[in-house]
């Protein structure tokens, strides 16, 4: 079947040649034993992300699925592969590490938008109406179960929903976790104000009894770097997508709804979310490291299934992190409060700015450079004012500090801060999965009916005036001495920041004077100008 | 020269035998080619700090130690020997890393009072009287500079005070800094309120000009863990160290002052700090990772200089943590803090504490079994009382908490507090030598007449009720997986905690019931029961 596209320009749109991508990086491991998806999958994968450093995590693709009734799938599954480690993630927007910042930062600014294309692969074999369960529905898919042991059944993870909104006909895709619940059923997770729920609002109130939707599984790797972020509302991930990889999204038409879904997807799903009723769903392992709790929430009911033979079931590894998905999310909604802070609230000394993947909705940093008290605390403010529950812990840390080095940000609190001057405690937060905010109860958990439990904290970790230089040798006594280490064949340097010492203001002629005589054999003269300021001893010191 | 005792009960109080043992177990770096003392030997040792993980670092001994006037020096130069990683600390102690803790406990509650022995190796060599100075003074032995480029000259840094309380006869041994600023002089910082300020207090409100004072370099290693430490007042650190180390400390008479000192000790000086007058000393790097500013200290003039032959000049690697000062620090306090929370304050729910390395005088996380509320809080007042400084940021968590894991505490204070409810600011603390209390200033940093200008904050980072388990697989899943994971030889795992899911309270039959279904195929039950508590959507929510 021709996708009616060129395979060369479609190669960041295909996840079988972002497969290929990762193995020739040697990025991909295939597993062609038997392996249980529901009681092994997944945590084997799992053990990568609590027993081996990043640089050494791959994608997992699974040839040989089966679950505890013995059943074989014709479908692989891969795990990991968007997203296992920045590597990996660079792979699927097709430039280095190094320039994904830039790259999405472009995005942001300058989204691509997509071309409707009359065929494509994803509707290799299409069931449909009478023939809807003909291959099993939904049971066709080896579905995993993410935490076997507490989660209550197979979840989508690596799930794109799009909708559309009725009045502007503005298209979104957004990551939300979905519970199988039946061969045509799927229980949906769309929190409150995000931006499928704006949709499923609008039409309910509207008094439509559903939402249009579809689910798209193994879609461009791109897509799901954008579908799991905070693009502000307005912004079609789709455009912005085709930014981030540098080239237009390949679209077809959906068969039984009016919407458009990846041409060279994997598999989708469509059909139609209810207004109307909810129902309970979860518990399912959530990113706070805890199983997010039993609520009621959205339906999805199936009207068609489409997919490539023998389709590649892409799974996202979640929950405790660091796992895929909060690789997913740190670096999506990095991106996105860096162009928040510079591009909209105009605060050009913003640096850099991070969620550490083990709170994501907890402890952001943000790093500028030297300014103005009033420009640290705009940006706090900022931060606290973009989202009613990301970032309880907040700090400002100044351009010598690695935000994403929790030691270097313990080293600014530590001695860049005093708590009675420089912290700000706020409260009236959203909870959301937060456990902390209060006990654990159905009513109270309830997303839509949320009141507000929660607070923050704004810390303005910077120096508040010069200070002495940092405790290291100078930079040229620490070159020399790396050639030294080299010259003896010790083990090899990673060198962490900072490595040598450097100064911030406080350090005055006579300081450099005696510095340059105790490294001379002067010291004595240092000692002598001692001697000449004596002082004697008062009482009450 | 018969040094008085028996060689092998000596092994732990004899330097060159710790070296021995350190040379033994890999863990020491002979360094043969000409090292400038000055500019090259602390930054190369440095190299290993900022460059290689803990498991990799090593002692290191200088056999060929010059300076930029193209002296030699009849002396070796040991760096990072005393605690260059746990490692090299055990040894020290002569235990297991896993029986430090357990080694200090028992110290601090028994120690092993000292013997004076006739005779040491430590005064195989005396200048004194008209030949104190005959060989140089303290110019005979490679004094390094520590941080070339802003120290103001060469710094004695394992250096051990020993002082005698003028009314009880009390033994002090601390840990202070000493400017070299003469053949015979050396600028002293011994903090407000140090044990040997007490002394030095007594001794100029008795209207005496001076007190006697002995300067160990290169005595047993489990002195030098014990002078840097706070432990209480009046326990004598001979006393303790030999607890520590098994076997009472062997001492000898010094020849000018009535004290006594290591008799396997490489130096001695013995001497005078005067109660008149103070000198202006440093800058000098600092634990903070800062340069500590010149303020007026104590000096120190010398009386006699005794020695082993050849002595091997003993440092400390210090300045911007982690370092070697920072592992000593940290778990001598870590001990002290310990026992002063368990046995003093009585609080046996008290698991551990961690000063961490990177904030030795800020960053403290003290682990608890689930508690009273009241019980976490008198900890964390226990902590705020135990120093006029020490602890900024005081932490307490639950005992799945590794206290000494950055992102573990990051996720505990991410998901297990409300900055508005478990958070207390207070105020009034001394700032002692971090730079962010009040701009440099000479007069104000002056730590005798220092006012309170910091501030602490307390975080009670507990769980506060029943949290739902931890987000992921069972044991038994994560153990099958292991298995897999071996047979497909994938790279060697290093666990880290938690590596599986576990229940903290909130978990219901309801929820075991439906976690079962989902591993063996019954999830569609799940499905059908969420169906038959579908809710109507409300206005509203």
């Amino acid at each position: 079947m021709d996708d009616g596209s060129t395979r060369g320009a479609a190669h960041l749109q295909d996840l079988r040649v972002h497969l290929d991508n990762l193995e020739r990086a040697g990025k991909l491991v295939r597993v062609s034993r038997a392996i249980d998806k529901d009681t092994e999958l997944m945590p084997l994968v799992r053990w990568q992300f609590r027993g081996l450093d990043e640089a050494s995590r791959k994608g997992f693709l699974f040839e040989n699925v089966v679950d505890g009734k013995g059943r074989k799938f014709p479908a692989e599954v891969a795990v990991g592969i968007y997203a296992g480690s920045s590597d990996i993630y660079s792979i699927g927007m097709g430039c280095p590490v190094g320039d994904i910042r830039k790259r999405w930062q472009a995005a942001l600014a300058k989204p691509v938008p997509p071309r409707i294309v009359e065929r494509g692969l994803v509707q290799e074999e299409v069931h449909i109406g009478d023939g809807l369960l003909e291959h099993g529905g939904l049971d066709e898919f080896p579905i995993p179960v993410s935490t076997p042991g507490f989660d209550v059944g197979p979840y989508v993870t690596a799930a794109n929903w799009v909708t559309r909104e009725p009045d502007t006909g503005w298209i979104n895709v957004g990551n939300y976790r979905g519970q199988v619940k039946a061969r045509d059923r799927i229980g949906v997770f769309i929190g409150p104000r995000k931006h499928a729920w704006v949709h499923w609002d609008a039409a309910r109130r509207q008094g439509k009894a559903w939402i249009e939707t579809a689910l798209v599984i193994g879609g461009p790797p791109g897509l799901t770097y954008l579908s799991g972020s905070r693009v502000p509302f307005g912004v079609e991930e789709y455009a912005a997508a085709g930014a981030l990889i540098g080239q237009p999204l390949e679209l077809v038409r959906c068969k039984t709804v009016d919407l458009v879904v990846p041409a060279h997807a994997e598999l989708v799903i469509e059909g139609r979310v209810s207004t109307e009723y909810l129902e309970p769903e979860a518990p399912f392992g959530e990113f706070t490291g805890y199983m997010g709790e039993r609520v009621h929430n959205a339906v999805f009911e199936a009207t068609a299934i489409t997919h490539r033979r023998n389709p590649v079931f892409a799974t996202i590894i979640s929950q405790m992190p660091p796992s895929e998905s909060s690789k997913l999310k740190k670096l999506s909604q990095d991106n996105n409060y860096l162009f928040f802070l510079k591009n909209h609230c105009g605060i050009p000394q913003v640096q850099d700015i991070t969620f550490h993947e083990i709170a994501l909705e907890s402890w952001a940093v943000v790093q500028l450079k030297r300014c103005n008290p009033s420009v640290a605390w705009q940006t706090l403010y900022a931060i606290a004012g973009k989202n009613t529950s990301a970032g309880k812990i907040v700090i400002a840390v100044d351009d010598d500090i690695d935000p994403n080095d929790l030691e270097s940000v313990v080293w600014a609190l530590s001695y860049r801060m005093q708590p009675d001057r420089d912290m700000v405690t706020l409260g009236a937060r959203a909870i959301g999965l937060d456990p902390s905010g209060l006990p654990p109860s159905e009513d109270l958990r309830n997303m839509t009916a949320q009141k507000e439990f929660g607070s923050l904290v704004l810390i303005n970790a910077m120096r508040k005036w010069d200070y002495p230089p940092v405790s290291l040798p100078a930079k040229a006594y620490m070159d020399r001495a790396r050639e030294i280490w080299e010259e003896l064949g010790l083990p090899k340097l990673t060198p962490r920041v900072p490595w040598h010492g450097y100064e911030l203001g406080a350090w005055t002629e006579r300081d450099r004077q005696e510095a340059e005589w105790a490294v001379t054999g002067e010291h004595f003269r240092t000692g002598d100008r001692a001697k000449q300021q004596r002082r004697k001893v008062e009482d009450g010191q």
